[in-house]
Order: C-alpha cells, then sequence, then structure tokens
C-alpha cells in the first residue's frame, strides 16, 4: 500500500520502505487484542540462522533511561546481539526473557553449561492506557509465534507490540520506514509510544494543536495536558560494515529523527535506540574465524547519520499513519489519526513554503 | 559465630560485621537445594516500608558487563532504586522481576495506570556448574519468600543466591562485612561466583596455588585451568548522605576491594556493584516534600572509599569461609575453602611481615 | 533590539530573552577581527564571587565527541564548574587553559600547593574556514579582557568566540535566548559553527534550499556541499535547584533543540551541552557547611526540558539571524542571514498552516 | 640495570620489560630539575611516522576524574589517537597541547584549513609538592625535546614528567613493565602520584607503615596522613589486533593492578588509563584503503586483561624503585624507596608463604 506520507529527507527509500530492506532482516508480530487486553509482541530478527552461534555487531543509545530494557549492559559491554530482538509492553519483559533463553538452549543445548549463559534482549513501552497492562497477559509462546511470523513483509500501527500503544495523544504503534545511500542501506522499526500532542510535528509542521481540536470534537475526549509517560524504542539496521562503536554513533542518530516529531526525550519517556549490523558476524568459538573485512571509514558515517534521523523520522509518522483506533481497558480509545485527519497528506503539500518575492 | 578470618584494612567493623550495620537494611534468603536443583534467591532491603512511594538514592558501576541484569537503565538516568534488591541465577531474572513488578503493584494499585511502571531490580551470576539452570527452577513464590524471611540476621555461604555459586575453583556464594567511619557506616553483600584458583589472594597473600594441590589431594579433582566464567555482584550500602553522583563514585571502589582477591575483571564475569543510601528518600509523587539535606563533602568520601573496598574484599572472604561444600548437577561438587584448609587463619598469622634487622 | 524571528515553543522568554535572564550569569567578549585573524573568545561567568571557593553544580552530554574542549573529565566526576566557561577556536584552548588557571591562583594562591590544582573549562569550535586558525592569535590577555567586559547585556552573532565562526554555510556565532517556567529560568548561550545549508530549518521550516539560490546569486559563491565539519558548543544556565544528575539530563535536552534546527550531530561535528544550576554553590572547602536545599522533583523537569530545548533552537536562530557578514583569511566570506534573506520573519509568518476545510 | 623486584603474575615479561617491549613505541624525557623547579616531560610515540594520517586505535578508561587530561573526548568518541602521548604537570597542560598542534600542523599543514583540526593528547598529575607549579616553567620546546629523544631504551623514576611527583608519600614518577601472552605483548608506561603511605603494598605486601618508621627516622619527618590527592596516569600497548571497544576493556583493567598496590581510586586523585593497539593504523582520508584484519576473538582477551594488570602493578613498582631522593620547593623532598630500604627485594623473599603442615 502507498503512504501517501511526505518523503523525510534528501535520501530515496529503499524497495519496501521498511526495516526489512536490509537483507536478512524479517519482523514479526503477535496481537493480542480483546476486550481490556490490548497488547502483543514484535520481533525483529538480524537474519535467519543461530543468532547465539553468529552474533550480529550492536549497541544501542539511552536517550532517557526511564525504561526497563533487558540486555543493555551486556551488548554495551561486548558489542553484539546474540537473540532477536523482542518488544512488547513493561511487564511481559520477564517472560520474553525467559522465552528468548529457552528458545537459545533449543538451539545451543550447551548454554549455561559448557557455554556461557545467553543475553536476552527485550525492548518494552508502558500500554497501560489501553492495555490491562497489570494482568500481564503476554506469555512465552507468543514469541515464539511472533518468531514464527517474521518475514520481510509484516503490518504496522495497532499490531504487535504496537497494540496498545499511544503517541501524541492518538495510536501509536509499530512503523517502520529506510533509506539508501550508495551501495548501504538503514532501516529503521519505531514502537512508538510517545509525545503530547501539542507537540506533533508532522515533516517540519507542528499539526498538534489542530489535531487537539478536532479530536475534541469526534471523540467528545478531553486532550490530556500531561506529562510524556510515553516511551519509544528505535530499531536501526543496517548492511554497511560498522564495529559497535561506529553502531553506537550511529543509533544516537535516531535521537535527532526523534526530536523532529515533536519530543524533547520527555523525563518519563523511556527512548532508547539499538543499531546493528549485518555485513558480518561474530562467532561465539574461539576456533571459528572473526571475520576480516574493512570497516566503513569513519568520515562516511555522516550520510549514514541523515539515513538514520531521517527513517527514524519517517517511520514515527507510519506508525501513526498506519494505526486504527483502538478501544481498551476502562472505555478508554485512541484515535487513529487517519480517523481524525484522513486528508493530512494534500493538507501537507499545500504547506509547502510560499514563494518570496 | 566468629570468622577468624583477619581483618581487611585501618577501618573497625560494624557491631554485626554485615550489611546489616547499616540501620534499615535486612537480608532474606530462599534456598531450593535438591539434587541437581542448587540455587536460590537472596533480597536486600534498603528499608522496611513502600520503596516505590519512598526510593532510595542509588548508583551503579558495571566493571565488566558480561552480565544479564536488569534495572540498571533506570538507576542510571534516575538515581533511585523503587524494589528490594533481588539476586539470584541468570535464568531466573525474568521470574524475579515479574515478581518485583506484582509486588509493587499489590501495594501500588496505581503502578501502570496513574502511576508509572515498575523498575524491577535483579542481578546474577551463572551458578550453572552446579544448578541445573536450565531446568529454570527459581519461580516467583521464591522471591516473596525471601523477602519474607528478610532481617538483620542472616546466613552466608552457600544459602540463598549463592547456593550454587563457585569462586576461585571453590565454593563460593554470599558474604557480607561493614565498616564504620566516624558516625557512618558502610556494608557489602556479595554473591561470590567469580575468580580462577591460582589467583586467590587473602588479605595480600596468594594462597590460590596452595590450594589447588590441597585440593587434587582432597578430591581427586583437576583443577579447572579455564577463564573467568562466573560473576561478582557487590551491594553496597551506607548511611552517609550521599546523592546519585557520590553513589556511583562509591559503588566503583568495590573494584578495588574485588581485585585485591586476585580478580582482573575477567572477560566472562559479570562484575557490577550498586551502591545505595539509607540517609533519606525520594517520594514517588511530586507534592510530597524533596529531602532537604546537606550531602557530604566531596573530601569527606575517601574514608568511604576505603571503607567500601575493604568491605567488599572482606565479604568476599566470608562467602568462600562460610560456605559448605555443595554436590550439583552431573556429579559435579565445590569444596569448601574450610574443608580444604581449617586452619587458614591461624596460617595467615604466620605469614606476617619478617622482621628487617 | 527586536528580534523579529519567530519564538519558539509555548513557554515565554524571559526579560531579556538570553543566558542573562538567569540572574548572576554574565557574559562578555574580546573580539579579534583584522585581516585574516577573525576569532575571539566569549567568557560566560555563572556568578561575580569566586568560583573556585564556591562552586557552581554542572553536568554535560557530549553529543558528538569531535571536539578538543578541556574539563569534561572533572565536570562529570565531580558534577561542578570552578571557573568561567571560555569558549574560543580549537587552537586557543591551550592559552585560554593557562589563563583560567592563571586567573585562579590570583584569587586562591594556595592552588596547586595546599588546595588542589584548578580544572580549567574551554569549549571550542573550528573557525579555520574565516580565521587563519594556525596562527594561533589568541593570547591569555584576551581571555581577561572578556572576563572583564562580562555583563547581563552582551552582543550576539559574529562576535567574541563567535567572530570567525559558520553555521549553515552562513555566518554563525554566538546567539543567546531564555525560557520561564513557572518561578524558573533557563537560558542558553550557543557558539553555532555546524550544519549544511541545504538543512538549514526555521522554526520547522526548511529553507535551506531558498537560501542556497540566494546565496549564489548575492555572492557568486559556490553554496559548499560537504559534510559537516563544525561544531556547536551549548551552555545551558538554570536558576532551578538540580543536581549533577538532573543537570546532565537539562543538557542532554539541548540536542533536542539543535536537531530541529537541521542537524543530525555530523560525524566531524563537535556538539556539547554544559548545564548548571545557579540555585546554590558547593565550598572547595569541607570545613564550609554544604548546602542543604531540596532538589526540585523529578516530574518536573519535563517543563525544563522543553525550556532547554526551545531556548537552544532560538538561540542558533538568533545566531545566525544577529550575525553580520565577515570577511576573512585568503578572501574567504560567510554571508549573513540577515543580508541574504531580510525578510525572514515576514516570510516565515506567510508560511502558516493554511486552513483545512 | 636489573630490578631485583618480585615478578608480578604468571606471564613473562618481554625482552625489555617495558612498554618498549610492545614494536615500534618509544619513550622520550625531558627532565627540568633546578631548585623549585623539579617537573618534566614523558612522551610515548605509538610509532614512529605521522600520526595524524595514520592514526592508532586507542580507547580510555577514567577511573576517577580528578584531573585535568585533554584529549579523551575525541579519543572516546572516534576510537583512535592522532598525535603522540604527552605526560606532565597540571599546569603545562595548556603549553603542551599548544605543542602537539603545532607539530601536527608542521607535519601536516591542512590541519585546520583542508582538513579538521588535531586532537591534543595530555595527561597530568599535580607534582606541586616539590615543583613549583604555579610557576609554569614548562614550555612547547620541552615537548619537542621529549620527542627528539624518543627510544625505546628510557630512563625510569625521577624523570621526565615524573621528576617531581610523589606516590605513597615516597618518590614517585615514571615506571615501565611489560607483559608476554603468546605472540602478543603488553606494556605499561605509569606516571606514578598517588597513594598514602599506610596503603603502599609490594607484591601483596603492605610494607607502608613499615616504611614510614622508617621514613622517621630517615629524615625525620612526619609523615603525612592525608588523603590522596595525587594520581596516576597509565599507558598501556599492545601489538594485539584490538578495536577501540576491546581496548577500553583492556584498559579498565590497568585498575585492577593499581588496586593491587594500595590504591583505592582515591576522591583527589585523578586515576586514568589509556589502551592503543600497535597492530593497524586507521587513515586520515577517506580514499586509502581502511584495514581489513581479524580482531581479537573476545575470549582471548582475558589473558591480556591479566598482562595489563601484572604490567600496571609492576610498572608501579618499578616507578618508586627506580626513582631517587628529589629536593624541591620550600625544601620539600620525597625520599627515594630505595634509600629508605635497599634490602626490600631480600625482605620481600623472607615473606614467602610459610610451609604448612
Amino acid at each position: 500500500m502507498t503512504l501517501a506520507l511526505p518523503h523525510i529527507g534528501a535520501l530515496p527509500a529503499g524497495a519496501r520502505n521498511s526495516i526489512a530492506d536490509v537483507p536478512g532482516v524479517t519482523v514479526g508480530h503477535c496481537t493480542l487484542a480483546e476486550g481490556a487486553c490490548q497488547t502483543g509482541v514484535t520481533v525483529v530478527r538480524p537474519h535467519g540462522g543461530n543468532l547465539f552461534t553468529d552474533k550480529v555487531p550492536a549497541a544501542a543509545t539511552v536517550l532517557n533511561g526511564f525504561g526497563k530494557s533487558v540486555g543493555l549492559v551486556q551488548v554495551e559491554e561486548l558489542g553484539v546481539l546474540e537473540t532477536p530482538i523482542a518488544l512488547s509492553n513493561t511487564f511481559a519483559v520477564g517472560a520474553l526473557a525467559q522465552a528468548q533463553i529457552r528458545q537459545a538452549i533449543a538451539a545451543n543445548p550447551e548454554i549455561g553449561r559448557a557455554w556461557p549463559t545467553v543475553n536476552a534482549l527485550v525492548f518494552e513501552c508502558n500500554d497501560g492506557y489501553l492495555n490491562d497492562i497489570q494482568a500481564m497477559a503476554v506469555q512465552e509462546a507468543h514469541y515464539m509465534q511472533a518468531c514464527a511470523a517474521a518475514g520481510v513483509d509484516f503490518a504496522q500501527g495497532a499490531v504487535g507490540a504496537g497494540r496498545g500503544m499511544s503517541s501524541f495523544g492518538l495510536k501509536g504503534g509499530i512503523g517502520s520506514a529506510s533509506r539508501q545511500e550508495g551501495e548501504y542501506h538503514v532501516g529503521a522499526l519505531v514502537l512508538a509510544n510517545f509525545g503530547t500532542m501539542p507537540a506533533f510535528t508532522v515533516a517540519g509542521t507542528r499539526i498538534g494543536g489542530l489535531l487537539a481540536e478536532r479530536l475534541q470534537a469526534y471523540a467528545q475526549a478531553q486532550v490530556e495536558a500531561g506529562p510524556e509517560k510515553g516511551s519509544i524504542i528505535m530499531i536501526l539496521a543496517t548492511d554497511a560494515p560498522l564495529d559497535a562503536r561506529q553502531l553506537r554513533r550511529l543509533s544516537l542518530r535516531a535521537g535527532a529523527g526523534l526530536a523532529r516529531t515533536g519530543s524533547v526525550f520527555g523525563h518519563g519517556s523511556g527512548d532508547i535506540a539499538l543499531a546493528f549490523s549485518t555485513a558480518y558476524t561474530v562467532p561465539q568459538q574461539a576456533d571459528a574465524p572473526m571475520p576480516a573485512l574493512a570497516m566503513l571509514h569513519e568520515t562516511r558515517l555522516d550520510a549514514l547519520f541523515h539515513a538514520a534521523a531521517d527513517s527514524v523520522e519517517q517511520a514515527i509518522l507510519h506508525a501513526l499513519w498506519q494505526a486504527d483506533t483502538v478501544h481498551g481497558r476502562d472505555g478508554n480509545q485512541r484515535v487513529a489519526l487517519r480517523a481524525l485527519m484522513p486528508e493530512l497528506p494534500q493538507w501537507l503539500q499545500r504547506q509547502a513554503p510560499a514563494p518570496t518575492n
């Protein structure tokens, strides 16, 4: 389907305009949507093989650490991923970590015995406005279902981990986008659950005020004026050969894209970015050969930095634009951006800079 | 009971020579010891009240991040604890995080709804040599039992989270110690699961080689010469008024005590220190008054740094000296230091510096 | 003079709309502008007293560490400033550090003897496009002159450290702005030397393309399409009572304001933010009483985060809007934004969102 | 000359037992020793070529940031050195940074023009007890002299930057050592200016108390009982192929060696370690090929960690053992360890563990 939203930045998108434009990367969802249970799991798989034996270089930036993600301590130390990346709600972290451990042991029976333990990697946002998060509905099986569903074509919006998320007072969720820079791709997948309505900015135009008016008419809802209590998780994938230090630099640039949508990395928002490269793998065992390829020269990172910021900004817009309205616990609802303002693409076109003479 | 080991450093110990010398701090264990299941849970409670509404200032140092502890991202950002501190084996982290969430919700029903989510704080070491860690035996109920058992008098050695841990090729586990500096106390509790036998150093004397000989005689065991695959968790408590930045400084000094026992913070060892202060609490809600007390002048930290290093070194010695021999999965066993060398205190006394004339 | 540029964000500006709205803060310049020497020094003084004996709480965020600032190691460890903040060109850092040391010794003769040494704090950007930076023209005396000139009213644009700086392919330099939030102020002062022209965004409108056309007509100049080789230093002051941890959080939000102007924290750009509070001071000597005031509750930081991002974005716009065209070494020149587009304020007003019916 | 001190650890030393055992690494001193001026400069050159065009991978750990070193911000971001490493007294940092800039420009005239600026890298300790540090005697020429003097054979003790330094209440200064691990070397060079006498520990034996008695007899001096006001700089070189992330891990292990000598990383001590690899270089310009060699497998770091800790501990002992007594400003003196206890090696041998039966 065509996303008629403005294209962010100067670099072209990849063929799918999603994180799956990075060869090998797949995404799967498991969505739980029944009554007060509006939540789910999303999995990003860096490659289709055994991630424990063939680890992927990675690094993260914590823009604001009001968050409960697990696995970042080891990623920072060792610079690799060794499981798929799991996303869900805050109180599902424990169950998903256990699921990842069991999955890794199933493929590598020596984990925790002759081999070291495995580092679970789970990111979370709080979907408690729509979802009865206290019910802790997410089970280990849901993680396995999301893994099994992983592919290069995947839904965006109110699906998977994004099912119960809110963003800018509207329905948030999962969004993705990509950019191409020469032979390399940068893809982003976000779990958007952040932002206050007045600050919402689309491609430089602050439309939060307008949307607030419409929301009041549409839903007779009082727009919350509270602080950011959400969070955003931003996953970046690239096929450029970068080491962990360079990937940390790349991950930080997710923050530039995030800021342009209206975030100031609010106190209560866990804003975390993780970047990984698929250009090579790092073996678990010392007797396997280490990769011996040249990393990208540092000065070539600039274009990738733009790709990271642009694809994150674009992915956030996709998350909101693709989301459907969701009704959740206790009568709470989040209205879809598209329901409020279906003509947004056309409206934005009319905001093009006026002639100056 | 008297620990006849040498006293480390110049500062005196507190009355109990344990972390419970810091007023308000209690420790509880739940030990699982049956057949191949040799593991458990230890809980450190900074105070007896509601930690979510009355948070405790805290900060951590990751000396080596080969570890899967959860909760450190938020501790670093916000500088507070809001749950008891849980310790267990690596694969129990998920279950314990869920237990902490449920415990916090039970006391604070608005968590995840009107209030933000709660930050679980769980530390771990890999006890897979003795314990069938893949069985994932630790359940949420074990956490609650450890909390219920918390008190100022608590066992050390092969108990609680320490049940299945190994250290320097011997039986490791839980150890504790404290130091007094003027009106203030610093207490340490460690979960010791690190170290290679040749490096083991007691109060400056490297006795690893001697112990290796004895172990071979005692157990007909081949002493492993492998790398450090363990980990150590070091919890520091103090009643000195320190802010999070100062507590981070304090926590780093745990590493000095650790190094003196023979550790080089090995690649495969997750070496993490966390320090908290009981001198004041930070309210959850903005309408409660913030604490308005003077922090310690920075130059007064030096004595506390010695207290931290000395109490960690002492606590490690206690962990080994208090531990009993444990037989675990697949015929594996870890012999107690005291079984190998019951005369260690006397032997060490004979190592006193020779006269120099 | 009135800055007719759009007001960024929802919070009101302070009386001066500059960092000097934070009571006690003063700014002074020393400008060197002759031929190929186009450089200078700017000093921000947190208070008018002896900063070594009465230190100011402070913390920094390095968004991109391609920079040569000095003093940040100690600021991060101890959380205080003990000299005025000096800004200049990259190769002046050594001279300014020496000037700060001599200034501190003159006021505190025991520095380096009975007292510890003093931590110089110097920030820099590379003005080598306009300025013959290899000539190393800045001397210690220029620092003293900038200190002597410090006051609450100070020039912006191509003055002081900003004299030779470039931003978005135009003339950059010194800019300042402030925001009020209840009883508290947040003020920003930036040294803007960053950005590529195509990315330049004013209050959400990307005008870089338009400006590039005009620049070509105006100056027969080929607009550089190169990467960011500049840098930006962002100084934040507040009178809110924040500790060093909270100030670090505040400093990071400078990055949100920076991103909104078109920066992705380019590889070659040293992007550093420092925040300090004037709400209390920390004594050098342990026998002086430590401050005993309540810090701001963490949830109240959100409004200050907006104030930080907004005042940084505004300060960047002021830096460009206030700057005059400067001709420097080897015939190089940087054209002023105001020279290229004097009608910018009116033009921007015409970009207001179109009606939506 | 033979250093008859005990050999620390299990790994063998390199041929010179100094940092110059890492092929290509050279060290030079410039010593200023006249009256109250007791200071100097030491330079470590990672290779003999143009470091700006052929950078060396590097990373640092700040154990305690009470220090004024310059250049670490950029080393952390980019993971490379681009100048020799300069060491001197605290107030010489500015002059040495300027000297490094001029040296780099002389070899690379486009620095600060077509090319970016150069990152000076200067480490310091406060030698103000012996040296009239306020006189700021170190000039740019002294840096050039130290560079010119660089070679594989170099003096240790009270020379170069170590001329005025104190350690454990005795004469400190420059020390070096190395270890071999298979085909690789790890070498350490320290500038030792830290430690309180009671804590001084040689190869596990705390001899501070004994030395304090002797010092009183020798010098009729009152032994200072004050806090650590010194600092230590620890430079590690290796020819193992490590990337910047791995080098940061290696640099931290310097802290283990440091702790074993009696340091708790005192509040007032700037304790900083930097590690670099000579296994490959990183080109300044993007058109030069990037290195394409395999890094060391992470599990092979453990032996290097021991090499780092052991060579740092040994280098500290060398610094004290090689130092001569120095008389400095205002009648202050620091007595040499060798003057106080020439029989130290023999004495230590008598401390060997007693037989146990």
